[in-house]
């Protein structure tokens, strides 16, 4: 441990019973977007509960977002499903009281050693990461206040390093890009390593690209569902990472991720059903 | 009902209990490739359960593909997660006798009829639908003998009136186009609607475009987990669809799916995790 993800991230598997896995769990304050435990957080508990019970680190995982997590204890409830060769397979619940934060279905396994054999997509372009604005500075000296300055600055970016796209942070001044899209590069502020685990929470922690577009006002996006693909553990280094709203269409939208070591292998795809904020 | 399609998906609840729904289902045969139950088939019979516990049609279906499908008897559990005022969040297995084929995680609803805000992406260009081969015709008349005459041909191709675009079969000649890609029109034989239950089956309803790569034999490549978003129910009609491979790394690889109703309006989107085929 030592690493405060790992601190907040812990579980501790308390029963077993009918084939469920309990697990003791906390949602830490401070890993929060306005109050509300980020989702990426969220799964990586689970995410953590699930590896503990199939033994092996999450590959792909797919999570809904029923209710808001708040500091406090929470509980994970794992259900094994599937025992195999190449991958396990596992449902978990993390609960707060009476109340169900997320459901999560999960395979979990590692990729191969095996060369690539189609890599058609590319890492987005991004300044060196010291270039890049921090969550709390701004790439637009005259830019008017930012949005933090008004709205409590969200806990989640004191405990990571991200930083973004000059340019991309333009939604915080309302001067959108008309264009949703974010990039930007993904860091713990403590250096911890990125695992599988992390990469859960990686594929939730820019802000929606949404707010990029200008047509919305900036608004609390309640994600329906959101899954990640773990490609591969990451060398050390802060992440590449770009978020992209294709379609926003029947009160709904979705956003699509893609997360690249610094070395420039894809390390995680994520997508999500989210709908449109009410403004 | 009426038409095969519901037929083939149709369930029976035998029992409540534990908050949990049993349905009595089947797998049908004609809905398998070489002798397997389609993958989408099975979800849709799956998203038939859940449709019918929460009373709406499904929105998000994710599936983790566990065991293959067989013809013969089924049973779906459903458990209703969360009865929500927009959505209704459930979780089901298709289990045939011991084994289990499919775990799914659904949220049901329908897309509102708000104006779309964000439109970036376009629906594959292709011929008229007579224009396209059927799947049991070539579009090139030199063509050396298809992989159908030594492999029997898929059943699940004699219950769609599916047409690839011109070009995309080379694949099945031993011609890939080189590119992962393979688009295509979605219909039933019997022009049965295409619904949210539908588009889960067209989503898993044409050859992988690995197989146009040309790098790898095509072989069975096994789904771990697909995720289709229903973003709205298409007009009566031939669906455009188009299926991309973007990154084959690791012995993984993803496929992202559009599906478009014939007057350019996304209905669905999709994207599945899978092994890489063994040559």
């Amino acid at each position: 441990m030592g690493h405060e993800f790992d601190t907040a991230t812990a579980v501790t598997r308390i029963d077993e019973a009918d084939g469920r896995l309990t697990y003791a769990a906390e949602v830490f304050d401070g890993w929060d977007i306005g109050g509300l435990a980020n989702g990426g957080y969220l799964m990586a508990i689970a995410g953590r509960a699930i590896a503990d019970a199939t033994g092996r680190p999450p590959l792909t995982v797919t999570a809904h977002f029923l209710n808001p997590g708040l500091p406090g204890q929470a509980e994970v409830v794992v259900e094994p499903i599937k025992q195999g060769k190449r991958l396990a397979t596992a449902g978990a619940s993390l609960r707060q009281g009476d109340k169900e934060l997320i459901r999560v279905l999960a395979a979990c396994g590692s990729a191969t050693e095996e060369l690539p054999v189609l890599v058609d997509g590319a890492p987005p372009e991004l300044p060196p990461y010291e270039e890049c604005p921090a969550e709390d500075s701004s790439s637009d000296p005259d830019a008017p206040p930012a949005m933090g300055l008004t709205m409590p600055p969200p806990g989640l970016m004191e405990r990571l390093a991200n930083r973004i796209r000059p340019g991309d942070d333009a939604f915080r001044y309302g001067r959108a890009t008309g264009r949703a899209e974010i990039a930007g590069w993904f860091a713990f502020r403590d250096e911890r390593p990125v695992d599988a685990l992390a990469l859960l929470l990686a594929a939730d922690a820019f802000a929606p690209p949404l707010f990029n577009l200008g047509d919305l006002v900036p608004n609390w996006v309640p994600t329906v569902e959101l899954t990640v693909h773990v490609r591969g553990v990451p060398a050390p280094g802060p992440l590449r990472c770009r978020f992209r709203t294709e379609y926003v269409t029947g009160g709904l939208l979705s956003e699509d991720g893609e997360l690249w070591e610094s070395n420039g292998t894809l390390v995680a795809q994520s997508r999500q059903l989210a709908l449109t904020p009410r403004s």
